[in-house]
């Protein structure tokens, strides 16, 4: 019998939420392409770390597309500026941090919609997360929804061969713990996986931004030891 | 009085419709940004018109951002693929011809938004039309609403700010002919534009491709002399 592959292009950071992401996507078998950019990020570590991740995993193809988001600017991931350090998440300041870049998600799966279109894969699957998150108004349900009903009007697939594009967001209302619990089950290395928005020259996690804290917080509340190793050890 | 500056991003292809466009969004009053990509198009001429377009504009600054989509490819304008050629528009097939590029306009509309966060400016234009067109999805005006209802779900500023995004096209429902006729209303010299999907080595207009022959209709429809040369010179 010959089965109809389901295909999907899953974005990849590099990170704990995105891995865990592509680790769901493979359980429900889908072929999987992997996207991540290089967008002038001061964390690029997170692509070496993407790309590890998709020679562990069963993944048919990993695109790294180029993109000179820091010319744009915006943000302290991308600018000349101080990425916010705190010793835990209580500190952390309220409202959106400078972490935030402008457009980011809504420019990753535009590129993961005309790569889907290009490969037949009607499915893209984004790690965001609305519980244990920063505040970034591009990883809500409501924009999510958006984006998905957009995309169904934008692409020649959708108009010629009524092609439905679902954005699959598995991780949207699961906690950082829920998160690593499953992918734990799926069998995840996440010592691979980099986090840190503000790594040192080796690559080693600060331990103190949001993401490190949250992070952090994940694997202390699913009673998993955080394999991260942080530059000050703070933990 | 300091009358606040109204700012806008313009999308700037270098073409007959984008400079419409920045033409009318200046007249509005807008502090005007334009925007191109190299994206990997073989028409990178058109980049070279957009430079002349914003130095002949009071355009407040230009950027060009490089985004690797031919690494995507699915186009015979990023692809090593023919552009489809005919002597008139009647002999165009139907359907969406091969030179839609896919999630073009999600792509460079989400960058838009991105830069058009980081300067302020709340409206976003974009020569797209749905009369003298080649059937692309993306230049249809429901998905511009969709567009836009998502957009003022994904930024930080319509969160925190309650800024209101607005794509704006003020060419959509307008015939090629109207949009001529309201270009050189606004003095636009149209000769420094291109339109053509397969110049020439030294960009001359192919004259056959959609883009040359619904240039050709429209200045043959405004009774408008053509200024375009090209290269076999069969108007």
């Amino acid at each position: 019998m010959n089965k109809k592959i389901k295909k999907a292009v899953v974005l990849s950071s590099g990170g704990l939420d995105s891995t865990t992401t592509l680790a769901i996507a493979i359980k429900e078998g889908y072929e999987c392409y992997s996207l991540s950019f290089f967008y002038g990020q001061r964390h690029k570590f997170e692509l070496t770390a993407a790309k590890k991740i998709t020679e562990k995993f069963d993944v048919k193809q990993h695109l790294v597309l180029n993109l000179d988001l820091d010319r744009i600017g915006g943000s302290s991931l991308t600018d000349d500026m101080d990425v916010p350090k705190n010793k835990n998440l209580k500190e952390m300041s309220n409202g959106i941090p400078t972490t935030y870049v402008p457009a980011r998600n809504t420019i990753f799966l535009s590129c993961a919609l005309a790569w889907g279109e290009v490969l037949g894969a009607s499915d893209i699957f984004i790690g965001v997360n609305a519980v244990d998150y920063s505040g970034y108004p591009d990883c809500r349900p409501e924009y999510i929804a958006a984006f998905e009903k957009m995309a169904n009007l934008a692409l020649k697939s959708t108009v010629e061969k009524k092609i439905s594009i679902r954005i699959r967001t598995p991780l949207l209302h699961m906690s950082k713990a829920d998160i690593i619990r499953t992918g734990i089950d799926l069998g995840i290395d996440y010592s691979i996986t980099h986090s840190c928005y503000d790594p040192d020259a080796k690559g080693l996690a600060c331990g103190m931004c949001d993401s490190c804290l949250l992070r952090k917080k994940g694997f202390n509340d699913a009673g998993i030891k955080d394999p991260t190793i942080y530059v000050n050890q703070c933990r």
